[in-house]
């Protein structure tokens, strides 16, 4: 039964293409969902809507919603439309009058807006530590391989000689930079909106200092109507930062394809790491790295996609900011599964320096040359230029 | 175990990524992989590479597999990667030696792309069919309601009368124009790839003007590297075909949301398919409006995703293509789901004829008047003031 | 001074905000609505609105404002707001009352429409031009070098002998079916606008057939919202279509930059081509491949610019459709100058036969092995089992 | 002359294709390089790679160019590729061998990615006064009309009353968090590059501090691969930030262009802010607003161009990067109109108080009732059902 069923009943069709897989979805919000009930039902007890013995009640229920969902049984059925109803359903069906009460000094509306918060704040915290992890692993890297020299490039071509070290140094700077990214998603959105109703507030005297301070929340999300227009906005942003992190593993992927290509063989991965052909016998083929490098495409597809579907829309929640659920729990998905794979990858990664040293040919050190002549008192143009006239007649 | 199994066996986590959820959006391949490795067998049959009694062997595994899968119990799991390792592995269980020479002058490359040929044919005729409809729906509207007055709006502001006849042929004619880009979309995509191996040919006599025959398309993709290249840029402009057809729902929902807004009142749907609001007793939304509006979002990062992924990338297969396929499949579900609900919302729109006319206020009208005095002698321009002072003072 | 000019004098700052450079794009349309409206002068001469020697007059005008343009010397001015007001305005300085009256029957909306289907129209038949140009380009290329054998690349790594052929031979097939789409932009588009008005038709009796054989377009756009609606879609496609193309030429800079690789030198390209370092002497730098390379990603942004520009809209013109413009233009420019630079570069391509026969190293023969025994009678997963372990106990 | 002018001379139409525009958008960027070239001759006198007297005479040199700059006549020609070359050739004609030594130590890499960080950070310090002036003028808009109260709309549909207040703070409470987006964006790139070199460092003893603190950076990047890397991630980041505030932007014209629907006429703008059509005389049109809803679009599409340039290169500098350069400058042109624009729409924006008042239809208040029974002890459900069932009996 939907929370707000009349007498006309819902279309079969319209309800499957507007309920989509949101159903399913919910099972990664529903835990989040039960955790802010038990907030807004503390709360509500507080403020004497509900009795003591009513607020335990429906607690004790939220808890057996929850232990029944880590067992795996608690089902969110399409007719139900989402965890919100599932939960409001459940708890009227084991609690009577008492469940008919949850929903008060709330609307589905802030109740999802709070789940998604607090969903997200939990997996920016997963991706916190992995970025970390991330850079650990660098970190052993650059311990192990950093002196070896091997040459760098520019627009393809060999241009300075560069470490290991400055190398892995760079994707270790990347991350320190997506840390502050990741803190400022985390900060943005760390908003309270329960007690925001449908987006035009509660006319009820709700303490919302107290749910904001039960869910950890650093302050409250005050204007009802912007609580509504920052769905999608802030999870737009959300995705603007993991991307962001998968822009930097695209690198590392697209260097790692190009310094294990075996014309160059600077770096090398385990023949684990390695696929093979269905046809071409000899086939080593780094498919691993290939996956990650086209990940970003999918997190910049799923960003865009929040990004534009809130636009040249007017305030206030309008069903299509439904549709950026999918993209952001997706969004984590990838980002997490990449990130994880990244490390698993640092950590088998192998540089080869006797190639990389036998890589090292002199014109990578033309610039060095012309340096000298330029301590030697030459002004630099024209160091640079008689440096230039040897390699043109050498070449 | 994988076609291409060797002694190093490939890492559990990297096997987890870089298979994905490939090996569970292949169910909507095989049976077009299936008819392909039907048309292969009956190929190699023929250029004496099997025996007939051995064609007949592989014929009726193939005619197992599909029979099996049409009971829901063919199974493909993450160890086989995909669909195509699924059936050969399946055909060596069942016929030893026999299963070994189907993969004979093909590789997986040339025959995963022919199966997404196929799949992509059978879907953009579908989509065909569903356009097709669309616009019989829209003709029935119009021969019911085509006749009211109402008026048309420009910068969402009152302009000149219109009927509805003008706004419904209006999207009408854009499905029309899509019918052009689906006709195109198939006619470019119309190429078999299936002889063409890993991207640079077969030492193998091949036929293959017999299994483009049997396979139903129009004509040969002869350069193999071609056939590689061509994996993307045929999937992003089927996505985009699917996109322009998107597009013109986006701006039918659109229209509905405007023109049925009770202030306005000139359409309406029936309360069925209204869902409410949790806390709102009075309220009936038009989520399924929104949802259809919203979904251009979704086909649009879809069709960006493809078209991004191949992008700064040299020739011959890289695994970042693979990705390419959840985007396509997806794009197909969204598409032919919202055109069978736009047909059903066509097939249930309602023409409120009395807010229409009572909408049909004088500013409507200006410009018939300046034409009429156009008709009477006067300079256009010197027209349009004239009426326009009117209006100024009127104001 | 506008052509709706109303007692309230427009704000000074929204008229720079709103008119922004759609003056100056303005000078590439101008042609094309000068040829517009001497169909419609003609028209309305045929009609009856304008005598024959008014008629004239308009048309001596607008052949003036033409040669004025190409001479350099008629101006747009930023009051004018576009070239549609600039013209009307030229006329009604030079003629008085008649030019009062060329704006009969015709809207700005249908006016604007009408030349850039022109102007898209001369513009894609100069990519029809160019992509022809660059197949024989590569024809020639093939000519002279594709008998050359050189080693194929999948994941990056070597696969099987492919010969250079083969290679361009992809790009030709490319461009070849990038022909098919330029058909279907141009067919797409070819539908007169002129007589739709501001998107809800003209009440006075118009020959529209006429203006429609006079323009050359192949029929009649015949439902005026339509004819609104499918501004930006109609772009949007051109855009996609463009897009395609610079897709193709995407791969085939990441090719080159590839087969440059001073380590593998396959491919080479004139000193004459290259740029250099303000610091490292040696350098050689193929900027000119990056650029084309980078070029796609413009291209990109231009198409979807357009394509979100208009979603979530109602029908009818508004005023964020005229923002298209810019990003058409400058489609078509970026596609022109790319497929130029193409051809040049495709004409000074150099394939070092030497590198290319040293690289055919014998794991690009193992295929061909796997297929020598099969035809010996080795079942096919056998025998690329056993080359497989060869070249195991060899690497 | 360009800096690496070698014997080979650049092919005429491949320096036009890879200089583009890049010469013109050099004008934005000159005075920030010249400001680094000051800092940059500062530090290699102290650290006596310049004598002092060689030292005041490239900064006078250098003042001179801004003085001319200043006045419109200094002048960066094509064959200059830029203005870091330009400035070089003039130093080097005024000075003779000193000007051959103001490229000591740096690369055009750093010294590009120095101006554009400066840059930068200038134009990010001006959108941060606008979003504030924004905030400030919400604020007046605010205190002026805020208490009235108006419909709020969900799905498009009324749904609950609302005060001016609340609508116009939720833009004001956007508005907030988008300066703690810049503040991010403005942390993020205040990081100096100058001294990285062309990516792998000088073999020179630079005093990096030196120029850092005098240039105002907040630390030094010290890793010069990440330097490059930096390009384009920084960048899109900014660019990022700016579509947020035009997302915000986007929302309030929508929000307007539905206000001021005559229908509604809730708020109203000036007769001064609005066009007119060249064929009907009645229409007044919000063409303002339309435009500002329509530059998020460009802006995103720029941001997008940025994002995707950069992305399966590998690392190190690629010619593609310069193509962010004019992303960047259009970003922040787009951003900051449009933000000026707003804050006069908002200056002159009215609410139509008795408009308002009318429109607050009884159904409005049906939470309320809801709340009411709610707080004389009926369950949430049970009152939410019997105030639905009196709106149907109504309906």
């Amino acid at each position: 039964m939907k929370l707000w069923q009349k007498k006309a009943v819902l279309d079969r069709d319209v309800e499957a293409f507007t309920v989509g897989d949101d159903y399913l979805l919910d099972y990664e919000l529903l835990p989040f969902d039960c955790q802010a009930s038990k907030a807004h039902v503390r709360m509500l007890t507080k403020i004497g809507i509900l009795s003591d013995q009513e607020g335990d009640r429906l607690l004790k229920g939220l808890d057996d919603i929850l232990s029944l969902h880590q067992k795996g049984v608690f089902e969110i059925k399409a007719e139900d439309e989402d965890c919100h109803t599932a939960i409001e359903n459940y708890l009227v069906r084991e609690t009577g009058t008492i469940g008919e009460k949850v929903h008060t000094g709330r609307s589905r509306n802030d109740q999802v807006l709070t789940a998604i918060r607090l969903y997200s704040k939990s997996k920016l915290t997963e991706c916190e530590a992995d970025v970390f992890a991330a850079i650990k692993a660098l970190d052993s890297f650059i311990a192990k391989y950093g002196h070896t020299v091997m040459p760098g490039y520019s627009h393809m071509r060999k241009a300075m000689p560069m470490t290991v070290a400055m190398w892995g140094g760079a994707f270790r700077d990347a991350f320190s930079d997506d840390q502050l990214l990741l803190y400022t998603a985390m900060k943005l959105i760390d908003q309270n909106p329960l007690g925001t109703g449908a987006g035009f507030g509660i006319s009820l005297p709700l303490d919302r200092q107290m749910t904001t301070r039960e869910l950890g929340f650093s302050k409250i999300l005050h204007n009802p109507v912007y609580a509504q227009n920052s769905r999608g906005k802030f999870e737009g942003f959300v995705l603007t930062v993991l991307s962001n992190i998968m822009g930097d593993l695209n690198r590392l992927a697209a260097d790692l394809l190009f310094f294990t290509l075996p014309e160059l063989g600077y770096f090398s991965l385990p023949d684990e790491f390695h696929t093979g052909s269905s046809i071409m016998p000899h086939k080593k083929n780094p498919d691993v790295l290939e996956i990650l490098r086209g990940k970003y495409h999918e997190m910049l597809s799923l960003e865009n996609r929040v990004r534009t579907t809130t636009i040249n829309l007017i305030s206030g929640y309008q069903r299509d900011l439904q549709l950026t659920k999918a993209a952001l729990v997706r969004g984590f998905t990838v980002t997490l599964q990449s990130l994880r794979m990244t490390i698993h990858i640092i950590n088998h990664l192998h540089v080869n320096a006797v190639n990389c040293k036998k890589a090292l040919t002199k014109e990578l050190f033309s610039t060095d040359k012309v340096h000298r002549l330029v301590q030697q008192g030459t002004p630099f143009r024209q160091a640079y230029r008689k440096i230039g006239d040897e390699y043109e007649q050498d070449g």
